[in-house]
């Protein structure tokens, strides 16, 4: 696989270069800082967006972080995200929806454009630092269906980021799991022995997951499929998957 | 011209749509309000990146949206961008270059990567409101040279558009003036009746305008060109015109 090859590629490298990676606090980013961190010098980028479950995240950034040893860490607020709203997941006054993965459509979970912010910012601090590459655990296969969630508008993003940045910058977003289902996410995260007991993936709850939003099913799915036990808790762990 | 025959294309709709309009208190996206308001129903978006001028800026832009009486208003603060640094225009330990105009490379005042992050709230804002268009003042012939204010970035950024938004979305950036020349920009103000006098362009002062950062420069220049005063008031007005 082409995103493959460029992992392979960079750890020819001499001196690893640095690589910005956006850790939400989820096991795709988790699982992708893994891959990252094998062949480059990682900085974490974490960005709070108004989501219902902010703090929960943030505190899987930290656990996350302090796993890896990364001390380069750059924390960053766009809840304007809340305040223009349209998803259920920064609009308290629209329910996260329990039991509706695979129904067709865009998901009313959906972050309008949610990816181009997060992007951008990786791509500032990415120039301003030298790094090189930005690492972010986006899945199309096994995915929610988001629009910015796909190969071809990561292909676009990059040429955006050649127009858009100095001529001398180069920099590239990397999406090492892109075509992977979850169970392959999980198998991979466990093969790297990252940290998957200390991610957080529920869109709804903050101390035990929910076990019904569609990142829930997901992730349980994944550990399922592959004969493995999520190691967080769930309210209603068992009944559900 | 491709733009110009875009704004008049508008023009021949029935119901006239939402354009959200990038007015960021400066002459150019005065100028571009004025050219969408003649075909759009527009909402006005500001964006604080931690500039030096931030608060001068946003006076601007409450004036501009007053005089034309638009209602629908947004103001969001990215000032993580004065966080991440990398420009004169966000990092007070840079000098801003004065009488530096002309000279060959990426000026340093280039914010990283900067319009990415304005245009990423243009969408979301326009996805939520159901706006069709996105006008930027955006100007490549007479400008600073960023890279970020090119056509090919722009086009760059509306395939990505098409990329990462609900499939039914339809949003376009519009960038009116791209190819003008500041004179031609100070023209159209002009002859639209924008409120050029309520504008503010320095990089530098927030009380009486330089007159010698490249944007001070330029919009002397443009006045100049087409034998008008600049009806703001400068520290140095004459000496370096």
């Amino acid at each position: 696989m082409e995103q493959n090859f460029l992992v392979e590629l960079i750890s020819k490298m001499q001196t690893p270069p640095i690589a910005v990676c956006l850790v939400s606090g989820g096991l795709d980013s988790c699982v992708t800082a893994a891959i990252a961190i094998k062949t480059c010098r990682p900085a974490f980028l974490h960005v709070n967006y108004g989501q219902l479950t902010e703090q929960r995240e943030l505190k899987a950034f930290y656990s996350i972080a302090d796993f890896f040893g990364v001390k380069d860490r750059l924390i960053v607020d766009i809840s304007h995200l809340k305040a223009i709203g349209g998803s259920a997941l920064t609009d308290p006054g629209i329910p996260v929806p329990l039991d509706s993965h695979g129904r067709p459509g865009i998901p009313i979970t959906y972050v309008p454009f949610r990816n181009t912010h997060l992007l951008a910012i990786a791509v500032s601090w990415a120039e301003v630092i030298g790094a090189r590459y930005i690492f972010i655990g986006a899945t199309e296969v096994d995915s929610s269906g988001y629009p910015d969630c796909r190969e071809t508008y990561f292909r676009a993003f990059n040429s955006l980021i050649k127009e858009g940045t100095r001529p001398e910058t180069k920099i590239e977003v990397i999406t090492p799991i892109i075509r992977y289902t979850k169970r392959q996410v999980v198998e991979e995260g466990l093969r790297l022995a990252a940290p998957l007991h200390l991610t957080w993936s529920c869109y709804k709850n903050e101390d035990k997951a929910c076990g019904r939003c569609d990142s829930c099913v997901l992730r349980l799915k994944g550990f399922k499929s592959c004969g493995q036990t999520d190691p967080i808790e769930y309210v209603e762990y068992g009944g559900r998957t």
